[in-house]
């Protein structure tokens, strides 16, 4: 089907990095030549890292991507049969005068063969919805760009350009579409890129590359595919950085619990990796949601760069901290035990507290206690609350929510029991104490609290979540959607009311379409009250 | 020179708040029409409250905006010579293929006379850079709407539409155009504002409207002005919410100074006020810093509202608490002491930390009281840090930076000098101590510490990041204004250190161009070495 020799180059490239996005590119493209592709398709932007931000706005940063381009022009000389297809951004010789942004630069694709550069296609569509900033970021092409390799035309495209109401412009006067993405997981997410392409397509074949690894709360999950003619799915790369040749028939698969904690894992390694940092420190409470976090840690970094910590307190039940060793025991993590009763005491004597504000002391004295590990033994501290928590404001600000890193935040708690038990699964042993599974969930901050006494049932607060916030509806959708109007009011007004904690909340990896990051963007001061 | 009886209500919305919004906008109709108004002008989105963000993606957002609008059309029959120009939300009848966003509403304002819809008219341009993010969240109009009001023809337009650059499209067939406005303060706006009404109107008189309050990082100023058809100023409203009437050769002004210690409580008290809080807590160090915030905080919301605390480490010296006590008393706050050496003693016994570490563990320890007192007394917590802190992250996350608002967050320490001086000459009495404002900074988290062991002078320090963030310019622009290279370079290196603790810190008042907020977006991972 496929009318020349076509591979994916899945690198994972560091923003602003251009040494070491260029030695990736030109190493895949070695392999490339080496193995007589005809064309190999980079992921966008992948000179320069995605997303760039507002550092697309620095004259330095976009004049450092055009000179490595120039000299990845410069090194497919040595390579003269393989076509480069490759990402950058670059000076625009003009502004969009009905675009109201400071942009500067295209969103590019550089079409390199033999020491020459053949041409230059600049993104058209520019996505501003999400976690996506292009229309701020970026200025839009207007022209179009088809290209000829080995003897087949093959029409150039970017990301979002295929998810717009304009579909191919192309018809069929070329062979394939070749696609470059930068295309972040979300649930679900393979399944609608194979939609929009094939719409997009309409009866030619296209290629769709993208790249792969953690970028802050993203992560690029590979999985580059080809569909021919009909649209019918002939090729899927795996979630791997590489060189992928396209071959008919291949087609890498995962479960969807097996996507998501590969998701999680990437996110914390890379986030680590990119910014030089290898050692992991977090509380273990002897809960599910430490104990998950425990698991993805020592998966990214390696259990012996992870430090676990009981910091027990006077109200902490022995069966959390017999749970907490457990876990460590079975990650092969350090572990660490410090009680927090001298500091408690000391606070006790200097203030005088309310019943609520001697709970958030509890929390902030371990937060206290784990970034003085942080500091001391260079240890990026993990904070380990999931979604739901996130969404109502069940935590402590400065307390349990410190962290650099909070690699469930956008799990709901009903997805971190499922995940957890995956993960136990796909050990094929308890990693995850099946006692941290199935005890009902406790802060552990007085006597006998549960999350119960003050939230919703888990498997109703996630289905509100879901509505209000990841489908974005209203109050009255989530009661038409059969939940209590009592718990969806409450649920909804605890949301808004914790929109102040969250906006200084540590970054985790997205998962779903709307997580609380730099994807949901709404004021801190509101007064909108539902129905 | 008006052709009409002209005046602008400069409301303060509370977004969402469609209830408060709508009573602000009839109150402020009521009175023009018993002073004989022709037309008044509201700003931007006067009944829904500026910016919505993602709020705007609501159906139930934007349902309530009609609805209301629709009540306040009902309500101008009683008043039917008065011709109402109001911002208000709409949903949009299509979309437009063009922008890849999620928006479904318009970003309008309405024609309101005599209990009757004249006319609408939808924003065309729209921003998106800095704070600004409606190309995100609105669909653009494209119909241009001029009314008769009084005999006289007036073009309407919304903010960001006179920014672009096409220009007057009504020429001289109107007698007046009337924009809406929802324009934040920063340092210069004004002049700003008057120079691109000036370009805009092309020799047809301009009468421009704003909104006046706070609302998160942002604070409209209101300053509505009119000018005559040659591009001068006849009349200036000022900072202050109310109706204005537009009589020529009335001008209001204030110096920059004291615009900029007026925004800065403004944005203070309208956060508090918005988000239903009326007390304060904020740590004394005796320093510069925290006593501005506390002069600042005393006349935002009464000093009886506010308590200082003074909480010394064994390294404080004496002069720190006798600052901290002279401030309060001057000020006439409530003042505490609460010595943090028992909590100290008690950790240093539990850890084992880095010198640094041991540093952060003081910073620490007195957000924990601080936050305690929060917690149990229903006290916002102010956090102290300063521009040129944030910048290169000279702060203990967790510790100093700890708190729900950031007075001078977007403030350099050269100007916080400049402002504390302000602060007592306006009050013609000392009440920043005078030797807060002259001793050399220092954080004293061990013997003898100054910044200036760890930071540049500040004046070079703030240049450096004056052109580095302020203006967007690179290392070699730095230098090449005359900056060293070696403080340029550690300047720019210490900035991109920080951006995670950036990401968690609290809200505060914008001033500048590009502040530490919203309007500045960039990724967290980033590797690109300046030069």
């Amino acid at each position: 089907v496929l009318p020349i020799r076509l591979a994916f180059a899945q690198t994972n490239p560091i923003v602003g990095d251009f040494a070491g996005n260029l030695e990736q590119i030109k190493s895949a493209a070695l392999e490339a030549s080496r193995t007589g592709i005809d064309l190999v398709i980079f992921g966008e932007l992948a000179l320069c890292g995605y997303p760039l931000g507002d550092l697309s706005y620095r004259r330095d940063i976009v004049a450092s991507s055009e000179a490595a381009l120039t000299e990845l022009v410069g090194f497919s000389a040595s390579i003269p049969n393989l076509t480069l297809l490759v990402g950058f951004a670059r000076i625009a010789s003009h502004e969009n005068p009905a675009q109201s942004s400071k942009a500067i630069a295209h969103n590019s694709a550089a079409v390199i063969r033999g020491g020459v550069l053949l041409g230059r296609y600049d993104k058209q569509l520019l996505p501003n919805y999400d976690v996506f900033d292009d229309w701020r970021n970026f200025v839009p092409g207007d022209q179009e760009l088809v290209i000829d390799v080995a003897g087949a035309r093959v029409g150039i495209k970017i990301c979002e350009d295929i998810w717009g109401e304009q579909k191919n412009p192309f018809g069929q006067d070329v062979d394939l579409i070749a696609v470059l993405n930068g295309s972040p997981y979300t649930f679900s997410k393979e399944a609608k890129r194979r939609e929009a392409a094939k719409e997009y397509a309409a009866g030619v074949p296209i290629a769709y590359a993208n790249l792969c690894g953690g970028q802050d709360e993203l992560v690029f999950d590979g999985g580059s595919f080809v569909l021919d003619a009909t649209g019918a799915e002939i090729y899927r790369a795996g979630f791997a950085e590489g060189l992928f040749e396209a071959i008919e028939g291949e087609l890498q698969t995962l479960t969807e619990n097996e996507k998501i904690y590969q998701v999680l894992v990437c996110g914390l390694r890379d986030y680590l990796k990119k910014t030089r940092q290898s050692k992991l420190v977090l509380g273990l409470s002897g809960g599910i949601d430490s104990a998950l976090c425990a698991a993805i840690a020592a998966a990214a970094i390696g259990p012996e760069n992870v430090v676990g910590v009981a910091m027990p307190s006077r109200y902490s039940s022995d069966h959390s901290v017999q749970d907490a060793i457990a876990v460590a025991a079975n990650l092969g993590i350090e572990f660490r035990t410090i009680p927090i009763e001298p500091a408690h005491s000391a606070f006790e004597k200097m203030l005088t507290l309310s019943p609520l504000a001697e709970e958030n002391l509890q929390a902030r004295l371990r937060a206290v206690i784990l970034m003085g590990i942080s500091n001391s033994a260079g240890r990026l501290l993990l904070t380990t609350g999931n979604k739901s928590e996130v969404a109502v404001g069940y935590s402590t600000i400065y307390g349990d929510s410190a962290g650099g890193f909070a690699p469930i935040k956008d799990l709901l708690k009903t997805d971190v029991w499922r995940i957890s038990r995956y993960v136990n699964e796909r050990a094929g042993k308890e990693l995850i104490p099946l006692s941290s599974i199935e005890k009902p969930p406790s802060a552990e901050l007085r006597p006998g609290q549960l999350d119960q006494d003050s939230l919703p049932d888990y498997e109703i607060l996630d289905g509100i979540i879901r509505i209000l916030i990841e489908q974005n509806q209203t109050t009255t959708q989530a009661i038409a959607a059969g939940y209590p109007e009592d718990l969806v009011l409450k649920t909804d007004s605890m949301i808004r009311a914790a929109e102040w904690k969250r906006s200084q909340g540590a970054i985790g990896t997205k998962l779903s379409e709307v997580s609380f990051g730099s994807g949901r963007r709404v004021p801190i001061t509101t007064r909108f009250e539902a129905r």
